[in-house]
């Protein structure tokens, strides 16, 4: 390594990277970036380095530099991830031939899209360039739909989930209206239960669903499951319940890495991409209940990717870590991430503030306690309130008023 | 039963009730038969029958003559079925109960809004009706995501699903393009394959997902599956697979009946509200080609019932359907079903006819073969082409354009 560790009014190159799960607004935080780093002279080039960290392991990059602002703004409005992503804890290996493509390509800025273990990630790489003596300005961009990264009021692509969560509930609770049973849906959220809480948006009338919602931070025996569902046919004749993936057993134990074993490079289990939990669900339901409909969906892939269900919320603020990313990294701003606050006031505001990357790696957050019931099986109004402003304006189901009829006897026949 | 079989210039009142799967547009067809029905003097009250042929057996009505046009155009944007719908094949008791109702309600008019199992028991009314001598104007409303009643182009609530199936893979692609592997989607269709072909819609460049997409129509050994996808891998490093819930296995056999149990009263076992079949399929994927990320989801209720994504000509026609039974009904036309036919010409138009019960009840028509390749595993331009107007204008994602920059070796490095 033979770069001085200082580059005071030297114009270097910018590498960008996505990691971790997609979601409907993480191309907003490239973008935002991209055109944010064109207003500033001391980035030269603005590479893409695809699927996060290995593009630079590999020297696999794109030149973001002569994208026209159209195709940008079509990119940002599209889920996914335009640069590819990645699940990987890069080794001391990983880092060093990430670090190789830098020092060949002059690059000088890393920014990094992603959650806990992607900002983890970028940890690991400014720990390798500090010791080499490395110049890396180095900025984690924060997304996630778990919307659990510590220090922020929430996380660009949260809110986006969320809305879809909230429409999907809207529609379960429409369709168990029609066709009366149980119905169990799995969110995702592997320790918050952010998401999973969600479902409570699409709730709107008294007797609506979800009417149960379990989330990874209580844990719950299937005793209380059955027993809570069987209260609520008893009452409603009917019953839609929200279950996170992460939900736990009455040892804390996820039921989900009972029923499933691949794990990722961080040590995360897998517990997307399968209906087992809501099958293993469904099955206890039945033993437990007999002469009942069962149903089990799981909202899959679709929660972080559905084309057309986004919130402008989100996609305004994902944008707007992008651009400030740039912006600090630019003004010779610590290395660090972006956390989204929430300004005091009756009108929703976020203002941004940078957060040390030691805050947001690795640990995530669970909910606060006060959005969820004592019994742990529903979410509180504090959350409505918290959740709203972000999701935006639902849709409105509407419904008959008409009451029934007096029964008739057949003597009272009308001729 | 005391009443002559003849109504001329008679007012008497009419029911209306919905049956089988919820879509996103069954209530555009009650709120088209009510309004049209406000215009008929021959027609006194309108009821509605909760939960379908339920509500006139157990004489649970409510009287849909009053609501506002507000409250009604609400109703009609919403999914679900606002009377509650219901699966069941009427026996002659259950028959006589509805009949029962009928002539004490004086009601001379049924309207049965479903599928081809909605059709059979309407059927089996009219002809117990007849037999009893009792005058009955019956029309069944056509409804159905399967789009496989016979004598119909296609079906009310069809293009409804069958956009959401393709936003849905849409975000699929885009991903598994972000983190590649091998994602199969399970769609639903018992016999036809319809909604599974309408993921292609979700296709937007030459290597986009769905890669693969298989129908009940055609059998499927598990070699060729597990074959078909290990070429795609090599080919384009992941593959997104589109499966009907009603797959056969190389014998003709749907592989959901090996793993689920349950049966309805027309004899259907339960395909939907598992992820049984996914797993299965992700457990072959797995033993077949090792080392591959392989995840599965299936789309379950939210294809029938989400709140928000509807096709607008799916709305328009729905209504239409509606509107038609009634004022056929009223001006005195043989009972029947409504088929949506199309017009020749460049520019889609539906036409509407009546048809005869015994078309459209029971059997059920899949799709044409010139919608499926040779090799069974893809879907042809011709179905597209079919597909497109019905489904509407989808939301287009955005690429980015940057090629990869050419590598660089270590002696070139930049200053």
């Amino acid at each position: 390594m033979a770069r001085s560790s200082s580059r005071k009014n030297e114009v270097v190159n910018a590498v960008i990277g996505q990691s971790g799960g997609p979601t409907a607004v993480i191309n907003q935080s490239l973008v935002g970036a991209i055109l944010e780093a064109r207003r500033h002279k001391c980035i030269g080039r603005f590479y893409g380095s695809l699927h996060g960290i290995k593009g630079l392991m590999r020297d696999t990059l794109v030149d973001l530099s002569r994208e026209n602002q159209r195709t940008l703004e079509e990119v940002a409005d599209t889920p996914g991830a335009a640069l590819g992503s990645v699940r990987l804890k890069p080794t001391e290996d990983d880092c060093r031939a990430a670090l190789e493509t830098m020092r060949r390509r002059n690059i000088g800025y890393f920014f990094y899209i992603g959650g806990n273990d992607s900002a983890e990630a970028a940890l690991i790489l400014e720990r390798l360039a500090r010791r080499e003596k490395y110049p890396l300005h180095l900025f984690h961009i924060p997304k996630t739909i778990d919307n659990d990264l510590r220090g922020s009021d929430h996380c660009p692509g949260y809110a986006s989930a969320a809305r879809f969560v909230a429409q999907a509930f809207m529609g379960f609770d429409l369709d168990n209206r029609a066709l009366p049973g149980v119905h169990i849906n799995i969110v995702m959220g592997r320790n918050a239960g952010f998401l999973t809480a969600a479902s409570v948006l699409g709730r709107v009338r008294e007797d609506s669903g979800p009417h149960l919602i379990y989330t990874p931070e209580r844990n719950l025996s299937e005793e209380q499951f059955v027993g809570d569902i069987a209260e609520c046919v008893q009452r409603y004749g009917r019953c839609v319940v929200a279950v996170s993936e992460g939900l736990r057993d009455q040892n804390g134990h996820p039921l989900a890495e009972r029923l499933l074993t691949e794990v990722d490079s961080f040590g995360n289990r897998q517990f997307s991409g399968s209906g087992a939990l809501g099958d293993f669900l469904c099955e206890s339901m039945k033993r437990g209940l007999k002469g009942v409909r069962v149903r089990a969906d799981t909202l899959g892939y679709m929660q972080r990717s559905f084309m057309g269900v986004v919130s402008e919320v989100d996609q305004r603020e994902a944008r707007q870590v992008g651009t400030l990313a740039v912006r600090l990294a630019a003004q010779g701003a610590p290395n660090g991430s972006i956390s989204i606050l929430r300004e005091n006031g009756t009108r929703y505001r976020a203002r941004y503030e940078r957060s040390p990357l030691t805050r947001v790696a690795r640990v995530t957050r669970e909910m606060p306690s006060s959005f969820i019931n004592r019994a742990g099986n529903n979410i509180t109004p504090a959350f409505e309130e918290y959740a709203r402003p972000l999701v935006g304006k639902l849709p409105k189901p509407g419904f008959l008023r008409a009451k029934l009829v007096e029964p008739m006897e057949a003597a009272e026949a009308v001729s």
